[in-house]
């Protein structure tokens, strides 16, 4: 059945029917104008999302319509980790094409419901477009924070110390994988196609105040230290030799490659064993020191003895 | 100069210098990983939107970048008006085409903050992806609202009285009259391109608690007497003669066309004081009755002394 045969109204009611019950504090959930929230008592949050479309596309040659929800999510949740915050809800924006699948949607729901499940966010609410074209998935996650917890990127100083968590560079040598071969299953691939936000330890590292500055990587390594650097006031040289490499990945794929969605974050050295806590309650995840922040406003990679400028991120909108 | 000519660092900064300052309950704005506010003090609030998209296109043939980027905002404040709210920030998830004039974004987020300035809404953060086709424009708007002050559509009542604000049919008529001509300036083309949300009289509403249910026609009057209908569990019927038509638009394009956000809502006809109380306040805009909700869970219409089904509203995803 097409979604186009099934109707909104009728996917609305099939989506809602695949999500958990609503936490006591959603006072309006799914299938109102917009979601209400109790967050404080008698203190309610209201929140809507909606889309502007007139053609759009997807292409499904290596990823399935589950791994799509379920990036989807990965992605804002790796935004809510990188502040420290505890996500709370989420709301789902889908642009479908009437002769897409309507299996495909459950798929796509199932998915992104798992990771919601594990990340304990609630999907709430949303918004459903007709699509002349392909597939767009736009999601809006909240999060809670305590004011003092809070992680930004612009707190870095002089001094501190930069560390990742993970390894870099998985997904950029997935994607080249998955092109040359649309069923590659390595660990690369599933980097790539399933990316895990580093929740607990962004929200460890906010609660411990180990760091002061952080952000996810999005867009590799050599843009992360340039967003915290820039916001900070300070430069960064990088140590190429201490950068943890993906197995088969090279040092572009994670200083230009994007899409690793580790934690970047800035420690002060005499705050080095508040660090050291987060790390004892998350020892599955590998956390590196790569290099520090200079008051040297330049991006340096230090490579073979010598230094030089710290290659861009990966970059959205290139020639 | 093209979106790729400029790159998304120098785009996000082009954005944000375009915008007023945060107001102070703001505590991270655009340019983090994530939106931080402070709605109580000691307890934030953290909002971010992303998007994954494989392909998209745009089709300018009959509206501007102005244009697309006030409707995408209002509709939004339209669904915040329908809850009784009032809006707070707002996200902006762009999905842009490479070869896209840099030009027509900041008309887009010119217009766009016009409209958010008036209805004192901060746009605080949001996302930008690269479209390989069109154009997508994504929004989330939250807001806040006393407990006791929300509107829902699921509080009618058999007996309740249903009325709108303004005229209905003016968005689908407009539609029309720019597919045959792309330089159409009627009003009629002005509610299409510009539709104006009822926030200040969707406030009062929840403030006075005048009403028992309300939703925004953002798909024609047969579809929000439904939404109102369902959600309460009773039925309506419809006097046509009384639905407030825009001028030179038909009953069909009041009942099915959509895209009118005006707000339907029902009253009890023994709180009646509290609507006229509203409409002191809101003279410039016209409220009718329109019909009644019923116990017998049918939605008719009646029409030249004879009774009907009432008409469904405007489908997405049409057969």
């Amino acid at each position: 059945m097409t979604v186009a045969e099934l109707g909104e109204h009728a996917l609305i009611a099939r989506i809602r029917a695949r999500l958990p019950a609503a936490p006591a504090f959603v006072v309006v959930g799914i299938g109102d104008d917009a979601a209400v929230l109790e967050p404080e008592r008698n203190a309610l949050e209201v929140i809507t999302t909606d889309s502007q479309v007139e053609g759009v596309h997807f292409d499904f040659a290596f990823c399935s319509a589950a791994d799509v929800g379920h990036k989807a999510l990965a992605v804002n949740l790796s935004d809510i980790a990188a502040m420290g915050a505890s996500p709370r809800i989420a709301l789902l924006s889908l642009v479908l094409p009437p002769a897409w699948p309507a299996v495909d949607v459950d798929a796509l729901v199932d998915s992104m419901a798992a990771l919601a499940a594990r990340a304990k966010v609630s999907i709430v609410g949303g918004n459903i477009a007709r699509s002349p074209g392909p597939l767009v998935v736009d999601l809006t996650v909240t999060g809670s924070v305590h004011r003092r917890r809070v992680l930004t990127r612009s707190g870095g100083r002089a001094g501190d110390d930069l560390y990742v968590t993970g390894s870099l560079g998985g997904a950029a040598l997935g994607l080249q994988l998955l092109q040359a071969n649309h069923g590659d299953t390595s660990t690369a691939a599933e980097r790539y196609r399933r990316p895990e936000p580093r929740l607990r330890f962004g929200i460890l590292l906010g609660r411990n105040r180990a760091a002061r500055a952080c952000v996810d990587l999005s867009d590799g390594l050599g843009d992360g230290v340039r967003q915290i650097g820039e916001a900070s006031g300070v430069g960064a040289v990088i140590d190429a030799s201490a950068v943890p490499i993906e197995r088969g990945a090279t040092l572009v794929d994670a200083l230009s490659g994007g899409e690793d969605y580790e934690l970047l974050f800035a420690v002060s050295p005499k705050l080095r064993r508040r660090l050291d806590g987060v790390r004892r309650l998350t020892k599955d995840l590998a956390v590196t020191r790569i290099g520090r922040l200079t008051a040297d406003r330049a991006f340096l990679l230090e490579r073979d003895g010598r230094t030089e400028k710290l290659p861009r991120g990966f970059v959205h909108f290139g020639h």
